[in-house]
């Protein structure tokens, strides 16, 4: 596959991907995928990553429900960088983080401190059972 | 400074950042920064990058003008990826890829290839003199 050999995977195979929430523009989550990931990300039309912690690929949304289908996906520049763009699944509104937040992305610099901002939508006790 | 020390800086000392345009929404770029760029983004509140092909500071708009000032700063559920929120400078619409576009991100998957879809919005060779 073309397309697939002209990311630029880094020393890993890896490349980063950012998760955007289609509808409202919000950036949910930062993420890998390795070839085989991006690979049937594209052939699924689902989002699936790489966790580096675990070492496997991670079908997003295959405990929690909270599934990643798949707008658009995009390249940068410097073919290095994924942007997939997403309607985020299993809640409303979308809950991409494993906190139970609509998004990653939850705290703020405020007074030279990390603040959390944004609420917990879902108890994670009840996400992952 | 304790927020300094709260970000999960990986092995070279950087953390991944993802420029986001405060108005729009639109992600426009995706770079890195070490624990003085941070700073200095914060002090300063403009933008500040470490370029990992230069091994330097980079006070992005330095050259181009595209300056991007700081609306907000944000980091994930695991501390080690930043996002900022920016009003992009410069030009009218935003430009912040160094190929006179909008977005890095300009280039979409489409039957197996990467095609460009946004258009330059300024000559790069009049951007970069």
């Amino acid at each position: 596959m073309d397309w697939l050999n002209a990311v630029r995977w880094d020393s890993n195979g890896l490349v980063p991907v950012i998760a955007q929430e289609q509808s409202t523009g919000d950036v949910l989550m930062f993420a890998w995928m390795n070839r085989e990931a991006l690979a049937l990300t594209a052939e699924q039309g689902r989002a699936v990553y790489y966790s580096r912690s675990r070492g496997k690929l991670w079908h997003k949304g295959e405990e929690s429900g909270h599934v990643q289908t798949v707008h658009e996906i995009r390249l940068d520049c410097d073919q290095d960088v994924v942007l997939l763009k997403i309607p985020q699944h299993g809640h409303e509104p979308g809950i991409a983080c494993h906190t139970g937040r609509h998004s990653c992305f939850f705290s703020v610099l405020r007074d030279d401190a990390w603040q959390p901002v944004d609420p917990v939508l879902k108890d994670p006790e009840t996400i992952y059972r």
